[in-house]
């Protein structure tokens, strides 16, 4: 059987690949996937700048060679593309308030904790891994303290009945906040929405150790 | 004469802000604007709070009282809500194309330079003044290297012949890159559509210092 001819270039880790990978389950669309290790530099070779001058993944590569970045603007891509099931309702408001959660976690959480600003901390600040779990714990209470308040708990999901574009993001944040060792237990809204999330496919099918770059067990 | 009942909550040097100005002179509406004085930490009050659990601005409140926050989702309702002149596209890859520059800046850039994330690392790590303008401007620069292999030469502004979503981003960032001190010789595609955006009333309109909050020169 020939591969399915979109490719997503992504890292098992990387969370915002982790999110594109939830929408592209939850749209059935097929993907081949190529990894591109954050580990090793794949993401600084110039095969990978000429796709994507940001050296970030992921990388939503199409049939003709358009290249789409930016984890959001993939998702916003797909949601366009793939109708079913939407990601964005069509209410003005209530999707601007599914933008904007979003936003909190793609904005004022993860880029904070990218692997370059963590980087640059150390480097430079001469902080080492205490002092860099502490930044990340922080930045990471401080959004997820927000999300809490903006959460609409009579809803099965964060603000809507099904997982929609914001539940993509929310995931692998809170993958993210466990690697690094957040408390959780002042967010019970975000748990209640990561619960009926992990019980689905499109979410399960997602997670970073089930990725074929993941490292087994005992790497 | 009544004030406008849609209430901008901003700051005139907040440049997330300043897009959500910009996009509203864009489309023609009227707000009542209400200065959020960061500086004294009215972000912080109880009052702001209620509105934005995040603390943050801008805040677009409808008359309704509904509160929108991120200034991104802010101006994804504006389009919405006022088609003309659409700030994004129909197509859905110049769509994703538009907003990943828009995040480009939104998310790996601004954040990252925000007043929180520069309390801590002056409070935490101990940096003064030229550490912090050394840490800004190497985001800046960052940022504004990837956009300007992703603008497109052949067209008036960013990616388009008309301003857009982006551009309601590039020019707030811009005007921060000046006040850091960034050097924007680098960058000739950028100061193009810079250029002929300043020459647009509703860009002109949205600057800072044309704010009722700013202020006075000698202050």
């Amino acid at each position: 059987m020939a591969l399915p001819k979109i490719i997503l270039h992504g890292y098992w880790r990387s969370s915002a690949s982790y999110r594109v990978r939830i929408a592209l389950n939850m749209k059935g669309v097929a993907v081949t996937h190529r990894s591109v290790n954050l580990r090793a530099g794949d993401q600084k070779q110039s095969a990978h700048l000429d796709l994507n001058p940001q050296g970030y993944v992921p990388i939503l590569e199409l049939e003709d060679g358009t290249c789409l970045t930016q984890s959001l603007a993939v998702l916003d891509y797909l949601d366009a593309t793939y109708p079913e099931p939407a990601l964005m309702p069509r209410d003005a408001i209530l999707r601007s308030k599914i933008l904007a959660a979003s936003l909190v976690i793609a904005s004022d959480i993860h880029p904070i904790q990218n692997l370059s600003v963590l980087k640059y901390i150390r480097a430079e600040y001469g902080q080492g891994d205490a002092a860099v779990k502490e930044w990340v714990q922080h930045w990471i209470t401080r959004g997820f303290e927000s999300l809490e308040a903006m959460g609409n708990a009579s809803k099965e999901f964060f603000l809507t009945d099904t997982p929609m574009f914001f539940e993509c993001c929310l995931i692998p944040q809170i993958y993210n906040a466990r690697r690094f060792g957040v408390d959780m237990t002042p967010f019970p809204k975000l748990l209640a929405v990561e619960a009926r999330c992990q019980a689905l496919s499109a979410f399960e099918n997602a997670l970073p150790e089930n990725q074929a770059d993941a490292p087994t067990a005992d790497e």
